[in-house]
């Protein structure tokens, strides 16, 4: 396998709307700048929490360019380009790797389920095969709370064997450390890059040869989680952990990517940026009131 | 509500395609002309048995437009239009309504999980504002053990209310007879037309105030099942249910899409209609030999 670590504190760069509820690109690129700036070592655009499976090919492929247009580096941008249709999955890659990106994270189809591991190796398989570009970094999405189809380790076997140079790694987001681990005794040796889905498992994760965590509340706390990942061999590790899993904890007593979302409305005293696409909903005042109490006694602030 | 009954047996026609996994329009026209000549009212063109899923945008409306300019009115048409993301469900939508499609069925956006029905209610809202054509008749897509994202009674209830002109009815495929029968109840006087997702409950559907079935073995047994649609209320509709529902049983012991697809190969001789897109996988030849040996001794044949 050719060496190419991504590894570090990654943020599924959460998605800015417009009244209309178009994709708002300039909110979008100062929010990318401004997670580069303060801890993130890259960006997966348009993960779950980017409301990207909300978003079309066309819109999602207009804001990654704008981004990279705008002063961010693809080599720090790994977009997830996984779709239901095989033929968006392969435009979408196509037009990733032919910006540059460090890599993309992809989704197995997710509509039809129960599929088998042979199906799934068949639909990463197509996309590679057409992408067909040795530029291609391929890491997996295994998410199954949402997706509800996941990425088992078998098939996690079978495309390293068939792609040694294509497939580089996985986001585990199954919140499982069992699987995490498993994936990691399996695969972290021959440079496989595993990263935790969420900064909850960063610590283990790094110890146990993983190389970094790619989620939600980097959005919000990109300086505190990366704070751990330059640290984690020392004494106060532990600490650093416990603190950056409180806050993902208070957070994540409301809807994820609503509470991002406000958190970055009341940050930078811009309301636009509470603006979330159906079928979500944008946080109550109420829950909105209890989340900012929360995040003020626990002493977190939006820092840059 | 305005009366614009679309009763009767309808097909979600499975998609054809060739060898390197493009859709087939010449095939997919002639299946098409086959099913409303024997037997369907009309075609949901892009359900899930049509693989509508793993199909892009673009895709789905070449197909489409192929359909009517080879014959196929488009007041025999209900193609699927819902997708995750927002604007491809309007672009879709608006393409079927300009084509003169009789109606649209619409999956709640699917990928997100747990969402409300508020969340739901805005979606569906937003697709008809913008649409903003009075032709749009909306049939909802009630299938939740695949998409795992429901339609509530209650939502029903609220789109009826705000759409009335809009939302025609409801394909209920939860599995579920004591949903249907709660939304025969709540909404059939009203005009609202329900109909079964599987051909099992086409008669109670009938018998309770339902205006038909849209189910996959309609693919492959259009003439019975519209047999049992004709002719429901004659002493003999039970046993007419019984045979059809045989029939289904035996299909569904293998995976329905590419068994669909092994009955139609194997009745043409056509062994390209058996190719399904990943994630799905076609069957295996012993399971087509189960499944044709089953067939045969249920006296069953792919009859034009």
């Amino acid at each position: 396998m050719t060496p190419h670590r991504l590894g570090g504190v990654w943020a599924p760069a959460i998605t800015p709307f417009q009244k209309d509820l178009s994709p708002d690109p300039e909110r979008f690129a100062r929010h990318a700048t401004w997670l580069l700036e303060n801890g993130c070592s890259g960006l997966a655009a348009f993960g779950t929490n980017s409301e990207a499976n909300s978003l079309s090919v066309e819109e999602r492929m207009t804001l990654l360019e704008y981004l990279v247009e705008h002063g961010v580096s693809p080599a720090r941008l790994m977009p997830g380009t996984g779709c239901c249709a095989l033929t968006d999955s392969v435009r979408l890659t196509a037009h990733a790797v032919g910006l540059g990106c460090a890599g993309v994270l992809m989704l197995p189809p997710f509509y039809y389920k129960g599929v088998s591991d042979e199906g799934l190796f068949r639909s990463f398989s197509e996309v590679i095969e057409r992408v067909g570009d040795v530029r291609l970094r391929l890491y997996l999405y295994h998410i199954p709370p949402v997706a509800q189809v996941g990425i088992s380790i078998s098939l996690v076997a079978r495309l390293l064997k068939r792609y040694p140079q294509t497939v580089a790694g996985i986001k585990d987001s199954s919140g499982d450390w069992n699987n995490t681990a498993a994936l990691l005794d399996a695969f972290a040796s021959t440079g496989f890059e595993v990263f935790a889905g969420s900064e909850v498992f960063l610590l283990a994760n790094l110890r146990h040869g993983g190389v970094g965590s790619i989620s939600a509340t980097a959005n919000v706390n990109p300086a505190a989680i990366r704070q751990l990942f330059e640290n984690w061999r020392e004494p106060d590790a532990g600490a650093m952990q416990e603190k950056i899993a409180a806050t993902r904890a208070v957070v994540q007593k409301y809807p994820m990517i609503p509470a991002l979302k406000a958190i970055v409305a009341r940050g930078l005293d811009d309301a636009q940026w509470a603006t979330v696409r159906p079928p979500l909903v944008e946080l109550s005042s109420g829950q909105r009131e209890s989340l900012e109490a929360e995040l003020d006694a626990d002493g977190f602030a939006l820092a840059g």
